[in-house]
């Protein structure tokens, strides 16, 4: 059957992340994944399965998650772009729609990604165009995150930086680097592009950079949580909504350049 | 009484615009300036009178509003700026206040103003995040855009851009610049610089540059319908949504930097 690959942008807010989940006696929650597959059934005329790259958790926003579907024989014409989006709720969109060889794998195949993280450094008040792209917090000493992002890059293992219901056998992932670049005079957007995430990895990671921002951890103490593979010692996950998966690479990974805040 | 200079902002879609209405036997919309009003009266404890410096229409956002309202004695101290956002909806926050001298006023005193109206260049997708700021239309040609464009910079009569209900004596302004610029692959914003501007103004100059970008109008098509002074011979009015206040200026006008979509 065609394979083909599906690019997508949708908002977190009322998506209860991107899989579909079981639940034997309960009503299935609105999920990416099933909000997709629902469209694609009412062109292709059957269901087909929609593998995603990312399981992004709920709330958290995409720019450019990746997905493959299996479509029938014969309806490679269709303009599927046009038919899903014309198909979608408006907080869930088709950027691109291609054809691919059979080989490719949206999850598989991927060599990399890069997700951003949003925080707004005023307690006085949050613009309301940002306040659902952003996490609140006070003033931090950027220099000290700085350093504590140093002990987090290149490969390690993130044992104590993932949540429970992580499937993964290896903990082991190469973090090629943690930038920072500020978006207007109160939000900071943090880059992490690695060659794939635990669970919450990300958003473990901010919370532990928030502490040293507050001045309650330091540098040091980041490389201990790190080595104590233990995640009950790391400091708190950071809400979904500052997250946003913004790329995913299906070549070899490479120099990035900057990215914006949603 | 000690009169505060309040810098706001505001997503537009749930506002019927900035200013209270006259309504005999109907309940009051919920306008900017209403919602001001009554968080202001909350801490004030009497009804103050909130004066914006534009009565920005139903669904136009705002980023860089401003108004005066006068406080009464002895309320000088409080911490305006966190008490009203403590009394304010998600929707609008005051991202400043600060005490001015008694002759600042928020309309008349301001001396020039600028504004960003937003395209979306692609019929088929909007990004989900993008989706409530700007108009989505078609392929344009953009140099058709700029020359038109330059038929409506400078000191003019704006009659043909004013729409009914515009209270204005005069329609002569001065539009010192309309500037362009990619916020990304799909979206253009362009940046209306002025000494003021009549209701609806930037809308209706965005439809009628619109329709010179579809190859609708030329240059020379817009030169006369601004020297014929018909608003019924113009084009239609831009969507709200894609409009934005961004700023206003109360020294001479100055040489404008880049203004980002909201």
């Amino acid at each position: 059957m065609p394979r083909l690959r599906l690019d997508i942008a949708y908002l977190g807010a009322k998506f209860a992340g991107w899989q579909l989940q079981a639940h034997a006696n309960a009503p299935q929650p609105r999920t990416v994944q099933g909000v997709l597959e629902e469209a694609v059934a009412r062109i292709a005329g059957q269901h087909c399965r929609v593998q995603g790259a990312s399981r992004t958790d709920a709330g958290v926003h995409a720019l450019g998650q990746v997905a493959h579907v299996d479509i029938p024989q014969g309806r490679e014409q269709v303009d599927w772009q046009l038919a899903l989006n014309g198909n979608l709720p408006k907080d869930l969109a088709i950027t691109a729609a291609t054809l691919v060889p059979d080989d490719f794998h949206a999850r598989f195949s991927s060599k990399s990604k890069i997700y951003t993280y949003s925080l707004w450094c005023s307690r006085r008040y949050v613009l309301p165009t940002r306040r659902f792209f952003v996490w609140r917090v006070g003033p931090l000493d950027w220099d000290a995150m700085d350093r504590a992002a140093e002990e987090l890059q290149g490969r390690r293992d993130f044992e104590s930086f993932r949540n429970q219901g992580c499937a993964h056998e290896s903990t082991v992932r190469t973090l090629f680097s943690i930038r920072r670049k500020p978006a207007n005079d109160l939000e900071m957007v943090f880059t992490f592009h690695g060659d794939g995430f635990l669970k919450q990895m990300v958003r473990n990671i901010m919370g532990c950079l928030v502490e040293v921002g507050l001045g309650k951890l330091n540098a040091q103490a980041v490389a201990t949580i790190r080595d104590g593979r233990d995640r009950t010692k790391a400091p708190v996950t950071a809400p979904a909504q500052g997250l946003t998966l913004q790329r995913i690479f299906y070549e070899e990974a490479p120099e990035i350049s900057d990215f914006h805040a949603p």
